[in-house]
């Protein structure tokens, strides 16, 4: 019997999906798997230079100490628990919207599946938002499928886009800096992932001359059918030009590319002079032309903005002119997955059907959502500002999303230790940051970045104290380090 | 410009992923959408010999009318809105799984992520769990991941296993009938599906001898990995003895297979002299050199039991002597989508740390979770005994889970006409069961069944009255189905 057993597993990382192997998501890599291990050591007594970690990795608001907006929370309270219908304690408008989304539940209960593309009210009322936003160009319920947070929904769009093999294999255009969801996605796809930097000297906008030479280079060995963008910007927090949109626009239809819209953050917007124009809405603005045939996928949640709900993996997307015959098997690969989650479909759909003047919670309800936003505004301007003030660090304006992206100088010394121990210098760089002063931010590298720069994404989602003593341990830290190398 | 424009999709049948055309999806397939079709015309007053539909296509038991477990709902609704903590209304130990959930979220709000892998404490509370059903045997937390559903798990584990091309792509054994989540997710992820058939004849208990010859015969074609099991059986309501579970289990150490064991009807068994044995358990008593090599995932979910909580999308799945280097990719994968929705966690957590014997929600408790296994239990009898009262239906017991998938005798002649019309006989069957009674059953050749034989799957959900309805309309159409077509 002895033979048999004494043998290597079957699943060893030699037989594994090689495709998974080649997946990398640095916004949960190694520093902040060191993070917590720190975090523990903390607990349990071991003495280090700071006494707690402070996270600026993720943006996570409301473990930043971000409240929920108060409606929201009563509504799924009311969904998850009907008898509280019952009680005198909730606001009607909140009883309202809780009744109407569990007479749309099978059985009127959230615990039964929905639809697979979601609640049939919920896309109403996500079509209806989506018209209102965009100054009544209409939305068809029937594009809108809802999903688990809207990173669910980008996968679901590369994967019905992606095919072929060596040169004809589907290249997709990604922004550098990019979300690393996109790189990751594209590895396990097994996609060519085709890079177009963004002009960090120009606030990290878009060039359309980068774009077109990017296409070209891609062209020699792959097929490129896409364009991600993601606006306002992660990591790079820039909120992008309706003027940039167009020439994006329309360099789509003349290359044939399928756009893909990452908006999820599209209230948060703080610099003067910004403002969020979505794809679909500058789709139509250009005429029949455009609006009849680019076909654009646009991705929102509930994770951010001023909801911040990021555990609930609510979000949806909109589909403009896919084939019918595409979107066909579409509904048909979300069914296999049966449901977004419930909880999250209800969040969706208050996210979209807010409370209107004349309602009760109202007032309660701006105040929080102005309070939220105005406080990120105020804390996109300090990081902004004091981050400038460190000799050797250069920020750009976080004129919206929840990040900053700044460049670093590194001393070439440093840059010599960091190779010598196969580190990219900014991981080496933010690995000593977080030993040496418990702050938490991601490296450039896990982002992608001009070859021979070097940045730190950091969010400005810490509460206000706690962003300034970050700020200036990060300065206080990079004027050592700077000077420890040089 | 009007020559950049008239041009084709860039996302078409033709240039999309192949690998996604080649998904089926029975459970919400043709039928089902025809269901809903035709609940459309009767609410627009299209006449019908009928005047409801009743689904018994989906394992979806609130939509069905069964009513949520009381603590698990409210203590749900203490988390969405902790203010109702300060409420009088709501049991102590209510109160008090609310708060430690809470306090493990970050900032203590089920609206931020949780790590990747879940929640610490509702991952402790699984592996004690475990350790209890499996009367002792110990269970690592860093084990168990949370998922969302079980299907989360599955496909998540299937695409660790998948590589290779041509006679080394890999294979994965899966019983006929199978559950179409694993059809679908092979079929997407390009590896090989190796049926082994279910004896149908001995209640769809598994053959070693069919295990054996289904292995060698791929073994000519492709590299098989993986071993799928279903236990109790979905759509087949069987429960594996203890005996076949340990001869399965020679046979994967023998063969060097990775097992995946389906077990999110665990709870689900109602026949007399049937019992629950888990794979692991199972695994563990076979003695050292069984258990300290045999690599398994089992998966469980909110989803069904007593609970029927779908909409929630919760689950876990628990890796045993899986590989270190692995396990790591697994993790570093996970971390891709985030983390499973919190919520659905957070109901996870609760079905394994259910009130106790002492605690003030222990009676209602135990009182709603029998009511609902023994209506079940009622419900499993009444569709066998029914069924069986059929000429041309034999219908094995229901000795678990929530369906019966009874063998149906179709006349020659309705073959022919279904062959001709490029249908499945059973598929005609069901659509024609759908078209003249309302009644939505899922045919057979969605789960695959052996040549020449036709099936259908039921679900034992409906309430009571509706069930019996809906027995009689089957018994009835049947007998005339099968008169018009001789």
């Amino acid at each position: 019997m002895n033979g048999v057993f004494s043998r290597d597993k079957v699943l060893t990382i030699d037989t594994m999906n090689p495709t998974v192997k080649n997946v990398e998501y640095a916004v949960r890599g190694p520093i902040v798997q060191r993070a917590m291990q720190i975090e523990k050591e903390l607990r349990e007594g071991v003495k280090k230079p700071f006494t707690e970690v402070i996270k600026a990795n993720i943006g996570d608001a409301h473990a930043m100490g971000q409240q929920p907006i108060t409606f929201f929370r009563q509504v799924l309270a009311l969904c998850s628990y009907p008898e509280l219908l019952n009680e005198n304690m909730f606001p009607e408008d909140a009883k309202n919207r809780a009744r109407r989304i569990l007479q749309a539940c099978g059985g009127g209960s959230v615990g039964a599946y929905s639809a697979s593309q979601g609640i049939d009210c919920v896309r109403q009322d996500v079509a209806r938002y989506i018209e209102r936003r965009d100054g009544g160009v209409p939305c068809d319920p029937d594009n809108v499928y809802l999903t688990t947070g809207a990173s669910d929904g980008i996968v679901t769009m590369l994967k019905l886009l992606v095919c072929g093999e060596g040169a004809s294999r589907t290249g997709v255009m990604i922004s550098i800096p990019q979300y690393p969801l996109y790189s990751a996605a594209l590895a396990e796809l097994g996609a060519v992932q085709v890079n177009y930097y963004l002009n960090e000297e120009k606030c990290w906008s878009m060039d359309l001359s980068e774009l077109e030479s990017s296409l070209a280079e891609a062209r020699k060995h792959c097929n490129p059918k896409a364009l991600c963008i993601i606006n306002p910007g992660n990591p790079t927090g820039q909120v992008q030009s309706r003027q940039c949109i167009e020439g994006v626009i329309r360099f789509a239809a003349k290359e044939r590319l399928f756009l893909m819209a990452d908006e999820v953050y599209q209230d948060n917007v703080y610099a003067e002079g910004c403002q969020f124009h979505s794809f679909k809405k500058v789709l139509f603005e250009l005429g029949p032309e455009y609006s009849d045939n680019v076909e654009l996928a646009s991705f929102h949640s509930t994770s951010k903005c001023y909801m911040g709900e990021c555990g609930f993996r609510g979000g949806y997307m909109e589909v403009i002119n896919m084939d019918a015959e595409v979107q066909a098997q579409l509904s048909k690969l979300v069914s296999v997955r049966l449901c977004p989650p419930v909880p999250g479909q209800a969040l969706m759909d208050l996210v979209v059907n807010s409370p209107q003047p004349g309602e009760p919670s109202h007032i309660t309800f701006m105040k929080e959502r102005t309070a939220t936003l105005s406080l990120l505004a105020e804390k996109a301007k300090l990081t902004e500002q004091i981050l400038n003030t460190v000799p050797g660090i250069t920020c750009n304006p976080v004129q919206g999303a929840m990040y900053s992206f700044p460049n670093i100088s590194l001393p070439e010394k440093s840059i010599k230790e960091a190779k010598a121990l196969g580190q990219a210098p900014d991981m080496f760089y933010c690995m000593k940051l977080l030993e040496e002063t418990g702050i938490c931010l991601v490296p450039g590298s896990g982002f992608g970045q001009k070859d021979g720069t070097y940045h730190f994404r950091m969010t400005i989602l810490p509460p206000t104290d706690k962003l300034k003593i970050l700020l200036a341990k990060v300065k206080e830290f990079h004027q050592k380090f700077t000077q420890q190398y040089s």
